[in-house]
């Protein structure tokens, strides 16, 4: 039996854990769920599970779970030290699911106590690698990447032996706009890019999908999880989706994980592994699927590509002020306060302005984050005047 | 250092892997090479590599080849007892790339000397798989299979969790007339049928591809090879053969192995499984291909997957036939004495015709093979009348 906790359990990747955690319940013991507010959706998957403890990180939604969990002789919580208190419980499998810089503490905690750590969000990869890494690597944690395209590599690289690795080709389905002009992108609306062909998702990923900063982003993931040199990590447009990378090997052999769209694989992968488990999805069908197809990514028409390669090759504070500095000009641009090709030139401008030295503390990432956020809020009123 | 003989050493693929040893001599020392009569080619292979002993199976050709390495110190040897002696010497790694049922008494020595011995030929899986399979397992041999798809599934298959292995999946490219219809196809020369669109290969293995035939020996050799039920074996259509095959695991994921049309890259995957070892072609530029397609085969234009997958499934003496008879069609077609939608009917006859008991022993399929051969050259003989 494993022992699992989920940080962000009523979240989409949350509810995917859950429902395939409940599909094997002699394989799996919930120690503890947490979500921020959604107090219904946290104590039905408690109840279900049988979980030890469920957390509210918002203290003000605690008794509301305290209500609906009485007589349950679950335990509750609330707050952010219960939330980091919980992280830290020994577990053997937490998946990090908070979304966005408030998860990067609750991971930090999760990795110190040593067991295999889920990340499914960019923040502890792209702001704190570095950080989060050592830290792993002290307490002898194992990270494991949930989202689609690091765990097919995760599934391709023969990590005893890095050196043999020529390449690692990460898919990018190039978005809507993928055959836009930049003219053609300059009057794109929230709708048209939330609008995604393959996944069905957020709107800020949605849109990160639209840039490629997602693909950018992902690349710096890519670099700290697997040691190859940074230009060893290409980028190829893939519209289909199915492939969701590859890696390359010296004797020529290319190994790829494809499957179907659906986020459930990569985390039944992270649940079972080194073991496998199944899924309810239909099997991939590649004669229906009929067609893959592949082509150059364009840097000119996508600037955040280069942005996210610049930061990555520059290191240091820069790609948590990426990161920061795009949540920004995303939200503006979905308030449609900024314009869409905006959104590359407000992280860009960021980019310039802002130099703080490296963090060596996650503390001092939260301050690179909140300081990239300012400093891009600034140059997005600068642009709305 | 790893001790290497290479059965067939003047042929293809006995070329391309003394390419790949020479090119790290400090990894592996050469300790046999043979080849049938080709003096020249194996002379000077054996001197370059400073080859223990080196052997022509035809002893007609031995005095040349004494004469061609007088002085050089290195032992040589003719005859088919002294070929399967040196099958028999002790080496880490040995290349059983003998074409045809002569290589199966080599294969056997091979195995029997409890080491790796990579198949390069489909004999010893098809016609022999389970005698050979068995002899592996007593002699404690490791056997990897350098053929592209096979070696594609090996490195795509956990063989520590065959149970996890939803399907395997071989590519196929459908060979020259994949789009023709049955009509279109009565009247292919054998011109047309040896042109094979994506590997420069031999006439015989250049028809196989043209009427499906050798993806159902793969089929076969698949099944002995991995243990997975015979209907979780699938083939797809896939022109450019890129993806070399793949394996669809049961949390969704599938794995392919992708590559250059180049032996080398097998071949290079086994000489230094489970490590790698670079090989010089260039590495697979997706970009530059642009595209993948897949399509259902179809049975009825290419009835040799139906025959293949029968013989597979009725198995005994019926893969040997399947073989065997398959030979004697392709070579009385290249020799135009039949027809190209015949090569399918004279196999399919000399099942129905030709009926042996399983045989058990290497000496009873060897006489399978005779049996079937000359029973399929009567069915030509009856039609060509």
């Amino acid at each position: 039996m494993k022992t699992v906790t989920i940080l962000g359990a009523t979240g989409s990747v949350g509810s995917s854990t859950l429902d395939l955690i409940e599909r094997e319940p002699d394989k799996f013991r919930v120690l503890a769920l947490t979500a921020n507010c959604d107090v219904e959706k946290l104590a039905q998957a408690a109840l279900r599970t049988n979980t030890r403890r469920a957390v509210v990180a918002d203290e003000a939604c605690l008794p509301a779970l305290r209500e609906r969990l009485a007589g349950s002789g679950i335990e509750t919580a609330g707050g952010r030290q219960a939330l980091l208190d919980t992280a830290a419980m020994s577990a053997d499998w937490t998946m990090a699911a908070i979304v966005g810089c408030a998860g990067l503490e609750p991971v930090m905690a999760a990795v110190e106590q040593g067991g295999t750590v889920v990340l499914a969000n960019k923040e502890p990869l792209v702001s704190a690698g570095e950080i989060i890494l050592a830290a792993a690597a002290k307490h002898g944690a194992t990270l494991l990447p949930a989202d689609s395209e690091h765990n097919a590599i995760f599934q391709c690289f023969d990590a005893t032996r890095p050196e043999r690795v020529r390449r690692i080709i990460i898919t990018c389905s190039g978005g809507p706009f993928r055959d836009w002009s930049t003219e053609q992108m300059r009057d794109v609306t929230p709708e048209q890019a939330v609008a995604h062909p393959n996944w069905s998702m957020g709107a800020k990923i949605s849109v990160d999908s639209a840039t490629c900063m997602n693909k950018g982003l992902e690349l710096i993931e890519a670099a700290r999880l697997f040691p190859v040199p940074h230009d060893a990590i290409e980028i190829v447009i893939h519209p289909q989706s199915v492939i969701h990378s590859l890696v390359d090997y010296v004797d020529g052999s290319v190994l790829a994980q494809l499957g179907p769209p659906d986020m459930r694989t990569p985390i039944a992968h992270c649940l079972a592994w080194p073991d496998r488990m199944a899924t309810p999805m239909q099997p991939l069908d590649l004669v229906a699927i009929g067609r893959l197809d592949f082509a150059a990514p364009d840097e000119q028409r996508f600037p955040a590509l280069r942005l996210a390669r610049d930061a990555l090759n520059a290191g240091g504070a820069r790609p948590a002020i990426l990161n920061a500095a795009n949540e920004i000009a995303v939200a503006a641009f979905l308030d449609r306060r900024i314009g869409f090709l905006e959104i590359a030139a407000i992280v860009s401008d960021t980019l310039l302005r802002y130099d703080p030295p490296a963090p060596t503390t996650l503390a001092e990432v939260l301050a690179i984050d909140a300081g990239a956020r300012a400093a891009a809020n600034e140059l997005v009123k600068d642009r709305v005047i």
